[in-house]
């Protein structure tokens, strides 16, 4: 959390003016993005009302190859109505430009607030929001793979290493070398593929009240199994701090995902294994976050266990987890 | 900069039901700020269209019963036509609340971007802001002391110690104790006060091209000298990032100031002597945060010594500092 660049206000304004918007009347640092810098900026508009925007400076971990991808994804799912926000294109019709040796895009401004603590109506949005994205990028022309799957959780763990993963948790390397050999050999392989968000925790989904004002965040949007993202959602909503599982909010997600995209059999059979993939994903990048960031560093360490609990919760309660719609 | 409390959706939507702003639509934590944490609050509106406020929680530093001066204050200039944040009440008519232990106030939202590197123009305008608060303030009912004035810069040198003061710069030592030497004999008696703002520099003015459209951040407000305000922001604003002066924005923050509240003869004359007191005073808090705060904190250090090079400027200059607007 935190602005990593100085911009000025001349720089800021003459940024803007490449931009059929306005000019700049405001321009906040905000403290959101971990490898991002953003300002929320606002302008006097085309037509002189005022317009916001959220200026992102794209400041490490990101392939400037891969930047098309991204945005492109946010104009293709908002022109099929999904709630994601726009890239702004400049003048010359570019979705971002460099300042400096730094890319840089402006992004449509969503009105919502991130939950702490949703309800299921909340969740059932969320649900058919996500499914939503998923059918609209049928026919997204562009595809990055997924650089978090399954082989790389095993790199992830080998980089941490068995004393490191030890130093977490005595219980942890056992733990992870159990998994990644049942992940290995249960990891289902037919079935159906979209463009995934990949990450979306509450802190990535604007809500207004129960209604989904924006999905946000999408730096990890890859195409990979449709269901695996609903399975990384569902690792992600339904659970209390202390780590209870909300059945009511498992269930309302499913539902308001079912809704839009009905699950195939084979995708309900496959939930278990995707989710404990989804939280063997969360627990390695944290653990290894965990081992390589320093304790006093500026980014706050989140605590690996969180998800390691979550694992062994899924490999324990199987389909139970899972608490399905009426058919 | 940073946002050093987590506030929930939850809490930050019940928190907005306290004020007759409408509901909450939108929340950012802002990267402003050293002792507060700032929001950037969207709601609907009284009228359903929508309106932005600040959100500040006071995290330290400061003291609960000042915080009817700094809040009515800004009621108090704002009801005059000053370019300051009204203070948002709740509906029980209370200036701020507490939110656990802390207090909470909602702001106005003042349109503008600070700017780096001040024209003439922009100087012009904030001299005459500076002025309109002066004027402004003069049946302001409360008053506060000035807790950085003269007194407490020798406790500053006395607490950095000889020793902290040379580890910066070995000609600190006697650059403080001849120039405190100097002041304290000098250092005008009989100038009018006012309520003055003491920390304008321009990150605290929010410009609308060569207009100001706020000026913010009161928090060390306090009734002292009005010119010896004009000197702080002469000191803040004069001055190339090289340390180089800037005769044309200083000949324009004077004669924009003048505009409004003609300087007396003996304000005139103090001026350089004002100066070097506020060179003085950021140097020297300058000094003490440097030598009490570690180097990798959150926090970035200022350096001091680039207010000992315009304390030396201004005890050099004199009064070809201050080119005085032609009479």
């Amino acid at each position: 959390m935190a602005v990593y660049t100085h911009l000025g206000a001349e720089e800021l304004a003459s940024l803007i003016q490449e931009y059929d918007v306005g000019t700049l009347t405001s321009a906040k640092g905000i403290a959101e993005g971990v490898s991002n810098s953003n300002w929320l900026i606002e302008t006097t508009g085309k037509d002189g009302t005022g317009a916001r925007f959220i200026l992102t400076m794209y400041e490490r971990r990101i392939d400037l190859n891969e930047l098309p991808f991204f945005l492109g994804l946010l104009d293709h799912l908002a022109a099929k109505g999904c709630p994601v926000p726009r890239t702004i294109h400049d003048r010359a019709n570019r979705a971002y430009r460099m300042l400096g040796e730094k890319a840089v895009a402006l992004i449509e401004f969503l009105p919502g607030v991130s939950v702490d603590h949703p309800e299921p109506a909340q969740a059932r949005s969320v649900g058919a929001a996500l499914a939503g994205i998923h059918l609209a990028s049928a026919d997204f022309p562009a595809s990055r793979a997924n650089g978090l799957s399954l082989p790389s959780w095993r790199e992830l763990a080998d980089d941490c290493g068995e004393a490191g993963l030890a130093s977490i948790n005595p219980e942890l390397p056992d733990l992870v070398q159990g998994e990644l050999a049942f992940l290995q050999a249960n990891w289902p392989a037919a079935l159906p593929h979209a463009v995934i968000h990949a990450d979306l925790f509450p802190d990535n989904v604007l809500m207004l009240g129960d209604a989904v004002g924006g999905l946000i965040d999408f730096y990890f949007a890859c195409n990979d199994i449709a269901a695996y993202d609903l399975a990384v959602t569902h690792a992600a909503w339904c659970f209390e701090a202390d780590g209870s599982f909300r059945p009511a909010v498992a269930a309302a997600l499913i539902e308001g995902y079912c809704a839009v995209r009905p699950l195939s059999r084979d995708e309900r059979h496959a939930l278990p294994v995707l989710a404990r993939g989804a939280a063997m994903r969360f627990m390695m990048t944290r653990a290894y976050d965990w081992l390589h960031t320093p304790a006093d560093a500026l980014v706050t360490r989140k605590d690996p266990m969180d998800f390691a609990r979550r694992l062994r919760f899924y490999a324990e309660k199987g389909d139970a987890a899972f608490p399905l719609p009426h058919d």
